[in-house]
């Protein structure tokens, strides 16, 4: 029987990349050079050759493009076959970079791979990039470096392809035996002293052919996927950050990415977590994001008293976190109770808010004349906030155990999580006698929270209760005479509201009409979602989102303050 | 006798802003439109007009706008005043967002009187930015309440000078009396309240002379300053960072700022908080600084191998934090042993680099064929790093006193740090039996530790001891061997080498010729100036960083990577 294959092992020029040895051949073929006047001008010289020192580090692309050019232009000298006047090394590689986008069927594949359980690493002969546009490469390294178990690059370790040394280092690196390993690369030779050594191979012409390839090898699906799951964080492998708000109150978020600030505000009973599949899509797309762990929960602080978790209180937080970053502007996303928050930012401190996006909760103007109370008690679906008012109450009964009220309250709206009698039904709770009546001891796991999300969940929960998280729930007339202050403002920042066709609480239907206040309106919808959008629809979610985001932020130049 | 005045309170526009009131007048002067018309115009409807309920936050800045529009052509028709064609109060707006910009002599005096134990707060009538440049607000608003104690607006609190009552708001915020207060204001209407509730006024007409009158009124010097002492960040006021790079090793770092990263790097013996002086002025100067603790010290992990302090190993931990942060590309500045970490970032990591500055450390390229502690042995300032080589003979001598040790080793050449037998000679170590031989025993302060630095350095120090900081010392000839596989290879990043002509080790002479490796070289030089760059000329260096950073960063538009 055939070993176990369980390690893909890509190369990057040719197969991540749509454009590899070809792309050279081309754009000498384009300045009407021969490709035999270019394989043979690149391959002169063996290992002392440019192209060879630079594979191995011994140079930089600076260099080899000067040392290319020098050798390309003597040696049309010599054989009479002339070059154009303004042939320009320099120019060819340019035109090289500008071919080098990944190839999103392999990127997808890979992604899918992983997902499935594979390890997948990259091998690739590379040079040490120090030329004018290496932002290109290091871009396409960090990414790569965050999504693959590992990346080689024969720059770094002073060996090339098809150097049998430079297999044998990669199983070390690996560590892995040759039979665990599928390799794929678009250059024969380069395949061979991985075949000896027991790789299966794959020579990569064509991408479809060579996905098929592998998709036979491995037994998994990866021709004509649609919807891919992104890959999520890892709450061990992203920063924590800590910023103390005011004497005894502190924020802990998540950040990653470089760019513009997109800063995400999870709801009610949740974590910075439950945006692990937005985080890394957001910072691929150009973006600094910062997952807040919201006051109240997890290690961020959760002080006692119900006042502190007023939105007026949440939002004076969140801009003395803006100013304590000393970051200026943000672009807020908000999920539930956040949702609400990001709306009273919009509000209430516009200068510091670059856009606003809502999952889920609509926004309302709160008219001063009108009794919110009222207006809870009409609707069933929110008889759970009145049963949230009694301080200790429902906390009590939530924190006896907080798995299962996990499992119970964070679902999807997918058949495999609507069981009968698994979820919370959110009506008449106070006449039940309590949010988990009904609920069994043990509820079937959410396919929302796989076992080690569950487990980071209830550990978050653990540190300070449900008290802050409830409290949210506990200033509900000081929030509307807030907001209401504001009743005759607009909402001037640009806004998308993202609502989900399966949320049984905040029904989409309950966002009519907000375009009237809301001159500069995105929207967008999940029919097939339910209340959790970031967990249960996450791919959908970031192509809406990063859409939007990219027609916010095209053309923005950042302006900077006068130095002192 | 006068009360003791202690905490001056100033005004935003015409007062910290060059132009306030005075701009509108002009704007509307330079259109022919009569400034008694403008006066009118404003001035009418008393609190029902859009101005006055701008001010208190009724309505936002673009509805201002659009409904003051309406009411001019409304009483240009009635008046029979003819408002030209083009007539756009938009327009207006913008060319007085355009004349905003900060008074630097009444910051400089604002933050003079702040490290003069003063305390400054803002209080300014004021809109809720709402329009499409509000980002020169969010700017204008995250630096202000970045240095100073307390900024009220009235839009947030919905009052408006001169009512009486945003005069008492303002005491009970600021927990003050008026006899403690010096209140700066360009309208004379606005002191009235203030002058009879007790506070010192000064109507601010001619920037000199209002200055001369604080000086008068505060004591503090604050006409004619030359070099002024930034501002410094302090460890409870800023975010705190932290990565795991791998098993048991994290990183900590500080961080502030939004914009390109600039990661700065501390030298022995010392910490991030060596930066105090840098971090605010590089925010402000629009960047995001991410200061590092490094590897060893205080909050990062401090492993006991020799071979985790190699340079190799620190510019992988590098790599691997700009990796798990998601930045794919920082300006590294780096002073002492981290100058010659920022050398082998720029040549083994060149895509991950923007630039490169070193503080003090000259770059050398390393010669395979020469010895290098030959080379250290041949130089008598160097016989420390010999006694450093042994492990735990220098540990077991600093680490008897850390206070001691800090603070006869980090002082500056300024006349009064450089006492007799204060501070550590450098040669002879080994000879006299160890680095503080001769050194009192509890040294005179040093101006570059004001206790609560020194203190704070001391509890950094106490968290792991010398052991990995000394270490950094103990991987010489593996860190020539590293460097010297680049031997062939030119630094091509943009380089900025500011050499300190009192630093008796690191001797401005050491980086002549530099410029042979490194095409792109800049140069800045502070004569009187010792090793501790940073704390102890802070002033001089953040000019020579933020001219060349400027000058980096300029046109520069970050890429982002395709969607996945």
């Amino acid at each position: 029987m055939a070993a176990k294959r369980c390690l893909v092992l890509f190369d990057l020029g040719g197969v991540l990349f749509g454009s590899g040895a070809q792309g050279f051949l081309r754009s000498f073929q384009s300045r009407g050079i021969s490709g035999d006047f270019f394989l043979k001008a690149i391959s002169q010289g063996g290992v002392n050759a440019p192209f060879s020192r630079a594979m191995v580090g011994q140079i930089g692309l600076t260099q080899l493009i000067s040392e290319l050019e020098e050798d390309f232009k003597k040696m049309a000298t010599t054989s009479e076959t002339p070059l154009p006047e303004t042939f320009s090394m320099g120019q060819i590689f340019q035109e090289l970079f500008a071919q080098e986008v990944f190839s999103i069927p392999f990127l997808k594949a890979a992604l899918t791979l992983k997902n499935n359980g594979f390890k997948i690493a990259v091998l690739t002969n590379n040079w040490l990039d120090d030329s004018p546009n290496r932002l290109h490469t290091g871009l396409v390294l960090c990414l790569l470096r965050r999504y693959f178990d590992q990346v080689i690059e024969s720059c770094r370790v002073g060996l090339q392809k098809p150097d049998p040394k430079i297999y044998e280092y990669t199983l070390k690196e690996l560590k892995a035996k040759p039979e665990e390993i599928i390799f794929l690369d678009d250059i024969g030779a380069n395949l061979v002293p991985a075949k000896q050594m027991g790789m299966a191979t794959i020579l990569v012409q064509s991408e479809e052919a060579a996905l098929k390839e592998l998709q036979d090898l491995t037994g998994v699906q990866l021709l004509n996927q649609e919807e891919i799951l992104p890959l999520p964080c890892e709450p061990e492998n992203v920063a924590h950050g800590y910023v103390t708000i005011k004497p005894h109150t502190q924020l802990h978020f998540v950040e990653m990415g470089s760019g513009p600030v997109i800063c995400l505000c999870h709801g009610f009973p949740e974590s910075w977590l439950s945006w692990r599949f937005q985080i890394p899509a957001l910072v691929d797309a150009g973006f600094r994001v910062i997952a807040l762990e919201m006051k109240g929960y997890g290690d961020s602080t959760a002080p006692p008293d119900i006042k502190e978790y007023s939105q007026e209180e949440i939002c004076k937080d969140l801009v003395t976190f803006l100013d304590k970053m000393g970051i200026s502007q943000a672009t807020f996303v908000g999920h539930d109770w956040a949702g609400a928050t990001i709306w009273s930012m919009a509000l209430f401190y516009p200068e510091r808010v670059k856009a606003v996006a809502s999952l889920n909760t609509p926004y309302k103007p709160a008219n001063p004349k009108e009794d919110i109370m009222k207006r809870i008690k009409a609707n069933p679906i929110f008889d759970y906030q009145l049963y949230f008012q009694e301080p200790g109450v429902a906390e009590a009964e939530l924190e006896k155990d907080l798995s299962r009220f996990l499992k119970a309250m964070v679902r999807s709206a997918k058949k495999e999580d609507w069981i009968k009698g698994a979820s919370i039904d959110f009506t008449n709770v106070r006449k039940r006698g309590g949010l988990l009546v009904g609920v069994p001891e043990d509820p079937p796991p959410s396919s929302l929270l796989p076992e080690p999300v569950l487990q980071y969940f209830v550990q978050q929960f653990r540190k300070s209760g449900l008290r802050g998280p409830i409290n949210w729930y506990r200033n509900m007339e000081a929030n509307w005479r807030w907001l209401g202050s504001a009743y005759d403002r607009k909402i001037r920042v640009p806004v998308l509201m993202v609502t989900a066709g399966k949320d049984l609480v905040l029904r989409p239907e309950m966002s009519k009409g907000m375009e009237e206040k809301i001159p500069d309106l995105t929207r967008g919808h999940i029919e097939d979602c339910g209340h959790f959008t970031q967990m249960e629809r996450p791919a959908a979610l970031n192509k809406i989102l990063i859409d939007w985001l990219e027609k916010i932020y095209k053309n923005t130049s950042l302006q900077t303050v006068a130095k002192l």
